[in-house]
């Protein structure tokens, strides 16, 4: 584990806690709680799994009945808490309802979260027992914000964070993100575990809004492993602490720009520390009729084996693409596609051109690389975000629960 | 490379020969010549990728024209002839023009095959050299058979035959196939290079219907890696040189059956060849509203990374499958699916159960598994056979063409 932690701007308004509850079997910690200062709002998304763990049906309803607003989370990590039927509800209710009675504050206003294994029940009474630890030791200072970074991950490698200061004339808002995630990662809307804080002012209908034109362009656009968890979770909130109404005329564009900057940062930093990922390709769809053709191939582009396995030996093997261009249903004529590594033309309408291999497998070396596929249908353009596959990904997935 | 080679029964009417004509680095042979007797009918699928190979868009041109007939198939392995634009065309024209030659028969009755890597130039001179050779050499032996069926292998490991003799009152009928593929197998129709020969009396249509009733049940229901070839060949041909007619009352579905089994045994050969595979999985999907609906759960587990990554670790980790289920776009209700592995019921109604975890393991340790998925939501089954995702498979596929 790299602890490095770049320097972080702290929101006003949110205060960070985090233990070992020996859920995970390391020992290492798996408990984390975020307080957010009275009158917080808040907006979430949550996977589109058909599958969903208890914290997401519990988060989703109380976040309905509080009409968005959020005063506490609390997360662990090493147990998903998913296809664990009543009880695993129960369990967490009873986390969520000593949370609220710790912190004196409506059960509405706690939203659960968990990541980790599938189908083990959770060990509610080793997060109780630490509650009230987590509660006494909460602070707003950025190595606080470190632990509860640290304590959300499970087989990542490496804290997600990013901050950024957006000026408003004398004043300024803060904001500021969180992730965990490196496997399971192919996000249908909403992804992962994210917890985006800002102390702007703002009411939960507006953070909604932003959160989703953000999100369609960041998390919906990376994929590890093209598998889609079951407690996926993005998390906006806004204490209000700023003073610095994000309704603003010059406030909104800005922060929507830096939330867009920040969700990327993050969203990057995911698929870099993918499970096994040596090298992050963004794989450029051009020219496509409209943006979800051109997601519909970037998916499938960045989903198959072929490809991905090419990638981890930096292969220029430009027909795999092409292969998989030609497999994930759009009506589109190969005679029209063409492709690029790095600043190398390697498929010119759907031929093979003489080409620079070196030079292609030298950009493919890099641990970032930008592939362009111009598909000559249209104007719409997204960039896909992947890993390649190596031999890492399958020792770290093949022994994972047993 | 394994040379085992099962007894095999020869329909009567075919003649093989393979040669090494320096398409391989390898030097191991890359080109084999299928001939049929005078009047074999036929019928082919073909992939459904859009982009499709040289070989595949004359073949198809010319069964067309010759109505249904086929007198000679010619393949090389080692390069795909695939996104080389007219110069590829042209090499692959120039070949079959060249084996009509030879062996004095119609040009549109001369099948192309081609398989190996995308986008090189097919080295039609080194093809042309050898086919006096191949002409010359021609027999109709088990013994020609194996040499045919191990020219045509790319990364398999394996020789993939498979026959039956089918009684049909005092006459008999043979049924032999032969077949390569190892990677790039998620067949979305036709799939691989899969030869059928029979000496039945048939007309072209009947082999259609045939052909396309089989291969639904067989190639369509198998993944190696969920990547589609742009070469994929089902070909039946039947020579009539046994004199039985598969109309005939009995031998019909008789026929029919043997071609199932044949089709269902090369299958199964290509999965358990599969690169790195060593765990075969039949995943069947019970319960389903309808086949489309067991088609499409059984290709999202199948492809699933972390599935088959877990298959790799013989890890009973039915949280992923309950994951992938979830997410692959049917609208089903979690709490109606159950899971099995092996004997073992270890998801019920959407709900972890105790059971037994080292009977699991021992059950997906073993070479071929089943793990039995019921929805509640219908009466559809499909079965779907796939293989595990082994470090192997990565390094097989990290360095393929560089």
């Amino acid at each position: 584990m790299k602890v490095a932690f770049p320097a972080i701007s702290l929101p006003k308004g949110f205060r960070f806690s985090a233990v070992a509850a020996g859920i995970k079997a390391s020992g290492r910690p798996d408990l984390a709680l975020l307080e957010a200062a009275s009158g917080t709002a808040a907006a979430a998304l949550f996977t589109r799994n058909r599958v969903v763990a208890a914290p997401i049906e519990i988060g989703r309803s109380a976040l309905q009945r509080s009409h968005g607003r959020v005063r506490a989370v609390i997360v662990n990590s090493g147990n998903a808490n998913c296809a664990t039927g009543q009880a695993g509800k129960q369990a967490c209710q009873r986390v969520c309802r000593e949370v609220a009675r710790c912190l004196q504050i409506p059960v509405d206003q706690v939203l659960p979260s968990s990541t980790g294994i599938i189908g083990v029940p959770l060990p509610a009474d080793k997060i109780v027992a630490k509650l009230p630890q987590l509660v006494a030791n909460r602070k707003s200072t950025a190595q606080a914000m470190r632990e509860f970074a640290e304590a959300i991950l499970t087989t990542d490698t490496k804290l997600k964070v990013a901050s950024e200061r957006i000026g408003a004339g004398a004043q300024q808002i803060i904001l500021a993100g969180v992730a965990k995630g490196a496997g399971m990662i192919h996000p249908q809307l909403a992804t992962m575990l994210v917890f985006l804080l800002t102390d702007a002012v703002a009411r939960p209908v507006e953070l909604r809004q932003l959160l989703k034109a953000v999100c369609d362009e960041t998390f919906n656009c990376i994929s590890v492993d093209g598998d889609t968890s079951t407690n996926d979770t993005v998390l906006l909130l806004a204490s209000g602490q700023s003073g610095v109404n994000v309704k603003a005329s010059k406030a909104r564009e800005k922060f929507q720009e830096a939330l867009q900057r920040i969700c990327q940062s993050l969203a990057g930093q995911i698929v870099a520390d993918g499970e096994g990922v040596k090298h992050v390709v963004q794989f450029q769809v051009a020219e496509a009729r409209n943006r979800e053709e051109a997601l519909r191939i970037g998916r499938a582009i960045a989903h198959s084996l072929l490809v991905k396995a090419a990638l981890a030996g930096s292969d220029p093997n430009w027909g795999r693409i092409l292969a998989a261009i030609g497999a994930c249903g759009v009506p589109l004529d190969p005679q029209r596609v063409s492709i690029s590594i790095g600043d190398e033309l390697v498929c010119r309408h759907g031929e093979r051109r003489d080409f620079d291999v070196e030079n292609a497998h030298r950009a493919l070396s890099q641990p970032a690389c930008r592939v362009r596929v111009r598909l000559g249908r249209g104007a719409a353009t997204v960039v896909f975000t992947t890993g390649d596959l190596t031999e890492e990904y399958v020792r770290v997935n093949a022994a994972y629960s047993t």
